[in-house]
């Protein structure tokens, strides 16, 4: 994965948990603003080549790159049974968050970093028509996606099932569904939350293999709330319920 | 306020609720993309100027105006007195949500949505160094603000004072309070919430201000929750304690 720009390259520079492999920085004239980027660059130890500006933009892909691009490691994903495993190592109940494809990348990020601030055990996306892990995303979770699990699948509707032979409760989130969350009991099952896309929610074959729907209650003119808030508060609902959360 | 480009203008007239005063459109020539603009116009009686380009683009003050703009009514921001008035009328607890500083368009978007699905009953932020309610706000609170009362003060200390004066309790946000918020009662006293901004939290003096703070209970590596996923799971734990929210 490439990123481009005086500005993003810095800012992989100055988070510690960044995976650069290398640095690619313009070789002739133009050292204004990229200078800094070398030294910070070798003080982390990060191999830097100096290439012409053909070279660069043939790898940026773009000429926008402003004489510095960074090659980074593409992002990890996790299998489901990671995720599995990691709940019951640490003894709890799994809370694990399926996205009905999410497109936003800010919406991604935030709820990846909410997955591992509240501590959910992982996050599940769909592999087509959905917001996959690219650098807005890492930027937007604030380097959560570095310590969350995430799996990448081809059918959620098939992870579905896989899940419910395995005992997990399927919840759907549903702004319509007529029991709040905090009326229903998610404190003491394996649960994987269903959230829906920002424009559709809920897909209506996701919906009928949920085994119970909850809602956020609604007072207001707006049709709902914005897909990472939604998923944040459910996460923290079902957490409260579960009494683990520490303070 | 003006609104330029294409897109832009099309999601303004697709939203009914969307105060337009007028729409520019280039007078000669490039009718592609514009052509649907001027009859969507006209069917909701908006007036509609066809101007040379130079005018469209002193009045957008861009050249990216791909020969369409709107001008639409500024924000109208309400007096601290109309919110408190607001819960009074509804016979609820006040609700009140302040924001320390919150930078980012798409955090106030998001957060004023909350405060309208979940039914709080207004924002209050700072005049300076803050988000306004700017067009990508309207945007990312999908509306919202369209619906919320908010008001926009020189100083937070002071209404923090004026509010404390009038019986509201000063509910700060802080991720290292030793209390989580469903541990404080929250149910049965007029609120003001003050949330930090992204980077710095509460500020200081705020802070002091407050008559208490709490948290959200956190697991994971990164700092904090995203602000307008953290003010929207503690808008919803004030509101599910009062049990006023409905299904």
């Amino acid at each position: 994965m490439i990123i481009y720009g005086r500005n993003p390259v810095k800012e992989l520079l100055s988070d510690p948990d960044s995976k650069i492999e290398e640095i690619l920085i313009l070789k002739d004239g133009g050292k204004e603003g990229t200078a800094d980027i070398f030294t910070h660059a070798k003080e982390r130890g990060i191999k830097v080549l100096l290439l012409p500006k053909d070279a660069i933009t043939r790898i940026s892909g773009t000429t926008a790159h402003q004489g510095v691009a960074a090659r980074i490691a593409d992002f990890e994903y996790s299998g489901i049974v990671n995720i599995l495993g990691f709940a019951e190592g640490r003894g709890e109940k799994l809370l694990l968050v399926v996205l009905d494809h999410i497109e936003d990348p800010q919406n991604l990020g935030a709820i990846v970093r909410t997955v591992n601030v509240l501590g959910a055990h992982g996050v599940i996306i769909p592999k087509d028509r959905a917001a996959s892990v690219t650098p807005a995303v890492v930027k937007a979770s604030s380097g959560a996606v570095n310590h969350v699990l995430i799996a990448k699948v081809v059918n959620l509707s098939s992870i579905i099932e896989v899940l419910k032979k395995k005992g997990v409760w399927i919840v759907g989130a549903d702004p319509a569904a007529p029991v709040p969350a905090f009326n229903e009991d998610l404190g003491k099952v394996d649960i994987a939350l269903v959230i829906g896309s920002e424009g559709k929610g809920l897909g209506q074959k996701l919906k009928e293999q949920c085994d119970f729907l909850v809602s956020i209650p609604q007072a207001g003119k707006v049709a709902s709330l914005n897909a990472s808030v939604s998923a944040g508060i459910l996460i923290y609902e079902i957490l409260r319920q579960r009494g683990n959360v520490k303070s």
